[in-house]
């Protein structure tokens, strides 16, 4: 009893000093293997994303917390940032408050869209080429078309971001950039070649904006979800989820985005992702099959099948194989580790 | 009692295994806001500079300490690091020895004059538009005219940092760089376009160098510093702050630019700042007002005004407006928060 | 002893929450000093490697663990990623698990051959001008011919590494990169100006390999080590050292480098290299001699004289003094601090 007790005081006190040490954290993972595309060479690469991170919370008192975040994203095969060029703290880097009046933002991070999405996507999110997150949970929409070429597809830069408090298992997140210029090639869209719509390093005409609305009860959840991006396209999506026992996660997506603003003809496109993982002691089993129909152009259809096995809950190997077919059919094998920290 | 025997050690054990754990601590601070200038869109942005470092001592004996602090400044509204082309560790890359005979250090950092004037400034060298110190402060000089360009203003590469110990409040210190060539466009100078008074990737002609000296005594504060950089332009600064009474600090400075070495015209530049800074409880009011005379220029005048309301020891909101009239009349509004780590 | 055991109880749970707060491990060094060449400026910069990295290990159960490294290598008199170009993490990016069967692990790092080289090199491996490791130790050998240009001369990306386990002191090492192209430049080789032999973003011709063996009995330890790169050029070596004394470490090593796949005339260059040093307290001398021998070229011979003083087990002052004549003769001197952390 006695040793119980000094253990408690003990741990107590060590936390207090790591505390008082250091008020950040650092945490990542790192995920690499091999794989082969129809008609590619053998590559060493990555199936999720990689990311080095840097955060913490402060209390402040009366429930409310500072908070920031920094998220280096990187490719382990080569040892660059994500991309070679992408911003160093690609993942997000903000800072706010948090309250009970929710959670509030500045700074560079996935859009409340983006940022919902995933968790109905049968990959949650990770961007393998076995999974539809990067192209058909999102119908093929980017959501920065004016940042500079090479950046990725599903975050803002100059950005205000808003999370409401879960009321009754529903939450609201908000999104707003600001019409800052960040150095886009020339958009010719409805222009021409010598008046582009969108000239390089144009400012914006109106302010982005992203909106989600989840909700959540006993085994399912829902998501609503519409944005409009830089270049005044449009996406809303629609999204559920049901735990149909409690190792059986089954998903469903549709999505449509309208790219009108920017295309004078074929504006519309369509998807919808439907999936399943199926988790038995240390396996999981990935499930998935979308379509995206882009107006006037040929469908996509994809099926995906993935299988993780955990190493313990930081650690687990996997492999992927997936069917991709538009204009042509493309196979996809990978394995590999994925290892948090 | 015994409790606090037990705590008491725990204190001293776990302290001792943080230490043994790693040598490095990690710091920096994170700061957006949005912000508005006559004539541009809100932004999102930065008013303090955003510092990610690494920093360590290492206890030698005989008061003898090795130290090293490699220092990333970043841009956390888009993500990227500071400017998007600076060094990676554009803060400060240094390493040395510090004993009853100073510091010692090689490396990369603040100019001696540059690291001791923000003292001086109303805006403690904090870089917002509303404040003084990247113009004003030190009357449009640039401390790396030979640097690549997009370098920051304030730091030299490739230098020797000494500080004097304080003794009866007094310090030197100073900042000697070598004559490396850094990769700068040609500077014409008093030289052509054919013919430029420095050509590309020039080396120096002379080694730059940067003295500070800095005395303390009660409430009163002073700083005499001179410096000449690569391109041999030279300024001169003194400055002094008084804490008029604890919760009040008046700070003034006055430096003088020489540029003749590169202008055949009109080399010399005067300019003065005055400021006060005042606290009451968790708020602190500050206030700037100075004048930039370029010889046959139109003068600067500018005057700030901020606002900081501390939510902890690390964490403020801020807000500033500031107006700025040159050529023409520019009026800054700004706010944001402000989170140390 | 009611103390002692508190103590201990608390170092072990101290230990515990140091572990639970953090997997990971933030370790590096910072070189830096003042050196000169014959015909050069006096300039500031390092003598080792500098270094930044986050590594760790989880234990997996029954021997097994995961492990992963990520390691910033910089150059702290600019503050610049390693070179202002290289990969963040151009030290080394890779993750994989260990167990009974050795080491397994996928990313970017050193070649098996050049990380094992080191061991045999009389500057153990650091790049000083007055060390040998960067051009004699591997006879003017680069491991990355169809890396972007800028890359190091020694790392593989995209690349699967193997150790095996110490077996009575002997112990196997590959590493085998994959075909992808990296982005080089185009390499003329035994092509034309019009058609190189490989064109620019080459893919590769045959997958690059490198093995090395080494074994270590008593005082003894030896090295035999084959690789072949992106060009297919091929080096080999043979080295070995012994403890002549518990003071005295001898070294020598024999390269042999191919580059007929790519050299119409001349390709083979030998070199050798012999080193000593000698460590009496606090003081470390350090002596290399090598050639290298180009076909048909003038030879290199190389002298080296080396001297560090150890202020703790993590930091040591350093002077070395060294002769390089090939077509010409150039005398180098330097010194400065080295710091661990």
């Amino acid at each position: 009893m006695k040793n119980k007790m000094v253990s408690f005081l003990v741990l107590a006190a060590a936390a207090g000093v790591a505390q008082a040490q250091s008020s950040v954290s650092i945490y990542g993972n790192i995920d690499l293997g091999v794989s082969k595309k129809t008609g590619g060479t053998t590559v060493v690469g990555r199936r999720d994303n990689n990311r080095l991170g840097f955060r913490g919370t402060e209390e402040l008192g009366d429930g409310l917390k500072a908070l920031f975040q920094l998220e280096i994203r990187y490719d382990p095969d080569v040892g660059t940032i994500e991309g070679g060029s992408r911003p160093l703290f690609q993942g997000q880097s903000r800072v706010g408050l948090q309250g009970s009046f929710g959670t509030l933002r500045f700074g560079r991070g996935l859009t409340a869209f983006q940022d919902s999405s995933a968790a109905f996507d049968p990959w949650r999110g990770v961007p393998s080429t076995a999974g539809f997150q990067t192209d058909l949970t999102v119908a093929g929409y980017t959501s920065q078309p004016l940042d500079p070429a090479g950046s990725s597809a599903n975050r803002w830069s100059n950005a205000v971001f808003y999370n409401s408090p879960e009321v009754n298992g529903a939450q609201i997140n908000v999104t707003v950039a600001s019409k800052e210029a960040l150095g886009n090639s020339a958009l010719i869209g409805r222009g021409t070649a010598a008046a582009p719509q969108y000239p390089a390093n144009s400012p914006l005409k109106s302010n982005p904006y992203s909106v989600s609305a989840t909700y959540k009860t006993g085994p399912y959840a829902a998501m609503l979800a519409a944005e409009r991006n830089a270049a005044e396209t449009k996406i809303w999506s629609v999204a559920g989820s049901a735990m149909a026992s409690p190792a059986l996660k089954l998903t469903a997506s549709y999505q449509r985005q309208d790219q009108g603003a920017t295309l004078a003809r074929n504006p519309v496109t369509n998807a919808w992702v439907t999936g399943a993982n199926y988790t038995m002691g240390a396996e999981t089993f990935l499930f998935g099959y979308g379509q995206k129909q882009p107006d006037g152009v040929v469908k996509t259809k994809q099926v995906g099948l993935g299988w993780e096995h955990s190493l313990s809950a930081r650690t687990y190997l996997y492999a992927d194989a997936g069917n991709r077919k538009a204009a042509t059919s493309v196979n996809f094998y990978g394995g590999g580790i994925f290892h948090r920290f």
